[in-house]
């Protein structure tokens, strides 16, 4: 069988892979489609290489079909069609207070371990979710980031006809609001790349360029000064960071989806006193975040057709990426592991 | 009657004051002890002359017994013993989220108008809560920095045998650590300054030094690796700024109660994603939490006394903000208004 291996920075490999007989509570899957995320492009560019393994099969938003199922696998049948919670938990520890998706010995697997960019995938029964029969497999690949954005909402206990701005019009902030929308909740996109913002209009969405609108002043007239109840920052950069306290009013919350991975960041903790304002950290997702994804996917809520980029088959991987680089544009670019 | 009216930068002048009747929904006080605020010592500095309106009357801790009551007041008869909220609410607005308490519109009584250091104090009844008869007149003006703690520690959501850390042990942070206490956290406080380490140890708080010793190292040893479930930022410095995401675990609250006014801090996002860590503002108090501080006061929890640096008459006010300059170790000064 076939599988896609990242051999170093800028580098993917196709090469033989082999298929791993299931061992107990163990399933082995026929990969469809998985996406490409955000992390992987990073894997790509060399900057987790401390972390991986190389050569490694990377990959981990990913749609499969049962193919053989160990010992005691229950919750699964050969045939049916799945979803993958990449996340093996490790021993507990004190630190982790009972999350073990956010613990110390947490290991993902397609970072840790071997990812879901091959045609046969062997990995623990307890990361499958049932995808129902009206959905289909490509849009299955959307489970994964479409759980994070879930898990990211409830983080931010949004209600009904709240204000939210999602900084950062991205794969993760789109879905974040769609997620919102569901919520009936009234959802502002800001975003700076003018094809992005064209695209995200086109799907029906407020959205306000921050470079060239003066955001605050904006979502004031928007929200008749009542400013924002919940902002997701997923944009990752300091002009979100030196923004986001700029509009949400008393105590609004400030969900931390970005990865600010490249040293401290410039904050303006007074206003957090003076109004009160909370951030809540956010990362991957529970189990109740995938149930949740795939209901609001299996509702027909959310277009996804219109949001991927295009489908490629596993052979040409080493494009995708390098496309991917070219095109800050795009939004989800899906692997087809079968051909 | 007697006033000390702030002048100008580095300047109280005692004058005479005027005892105002109360008008309806009023009443009349005889303040007895105003305790010396942080607040009130940046204003003794000069840096919120574009606030304050001199020659004005500060001071905001008070303690007092009610001389006269104006028309309509019912929930306090002259003679009683009070502690004031003073807080001013203004107009709603959208912003506040029914919030008045750090609304857009509030006015805080002894910085945006008169405040208690004179001998007759009028305010609206409101403010007013009652103090216990076994609670006496000093220790009833830490009802005001005590009530401040209270709200903190209900920000936090403390629950009983979490591990919390209150950086920075002065007045605030000392009275948050009694709170604590009183909620059977297991509490560790780190300041800089020898004398209040001492001070605080004879108290006995545990006490790290986090200039001399590695702070999360002696915290790991001194939870058996937990960490802390909630650190309540009380220094108002960026090296506790730094160094308060390093000792949270994986869902640990950050109360943000110092009031960093001299620009952005420097602060790792990162681990807010990582350990979906919380951030969380607190301001001044709600009525509530006046009532839970009155009830932990009477309760006889806190030895006030110890926490008392000097009582001066009101005659003598500039010798008490200048040698507050020179006593960083200090605690409460309090001022008796009536001598």
């Amino acid at each position: 069988m076939k599988a896609a291996y990242y051999l170093e920075k800028g580098k993917f490999e196709l090469g033989e892979g082999k298929a791993i007989s299931p061992g107990p509570d163990e399933v082995r899957l026929d990969v469809a489609f998985c996406g490409v995320c955000g992390t992987d492009v990073h894997i790509f560019h060399g900057v987790m290489d401390k972390r991986i393994d190389p050569p490694q099969i990377v990959g981990h938003e990913a749609s499969a079909v049962v193919a053989e199922i160990g010992e005691n696998v229950e919750n699964v049948q050969v045939g049916e069609k799945v979803a993958i919670r990449p996340l093996q938990f490790g021993d507990p520890h004190p630190f982790d207070k009972g999350y073990p998706h956010v613990g110390k010995n947490l290991s993902f697997i397609g970072i840790d371990s071997a990812g879901a960019f091959q045609q046969s995938w062997t990995v623990p029964a307890y990361t499958l979710h049932k995808l129902p029969d009206q959905l289909n497999l490509k849009h299955g690949a959307f489970i994964e980031p479409l759980s994070v954005a879930c898990h990211d909402v409830k983080i931010g206990r949004v209600a009904e006809g709240e204000n939210c701005l999602v900084m950062g019009g991205g794969p993760i902030g789109t879905l974040i609001a769609y997620v919102l929308k569901k919520k009936n909740a009234q959802v502002i996109i800001s975003e700076v790349n003018e094809a992005r913002i064209s695209m995200l209009k086109e799907l029906g969405f407020q959205v306000i360029n921050p470079v060239t609108e003066n955001l605050p002043d904006r979502i004031s007239e928007l929200t008749q000064q009542a400013m924002i109840d919940c902002v997701f920052e997923v944009s990752g950069s300091q002009a979100a960071v030196s923004t986001m306290t700029e509009v949400v009013n008393v105590r609004g919350r400030i969900v931390m989806v970005a990865i600010h991975g490249g040293g401290p960041r410039s904050i303006d903790l007074f206003k957090f006193f003076w109004s009160e304002i909370e951030m809540l950290g956010a990362r991957l997702y529970q189990e109740e975040d995938y149930e949740e994804a795939i209901q609001i996917a299996a509702s027909g809520h959310i277009p996804f057709d219109k949001l991927i980029t295009k489908v490629k088959p596993l052979s040409e991987i080493q494009a995708v990426f390098e496309e991917i680089d070219q095109n800050p544009a795009g939004m989800k670019y899906l692997i087809n592991c079968q051909s």
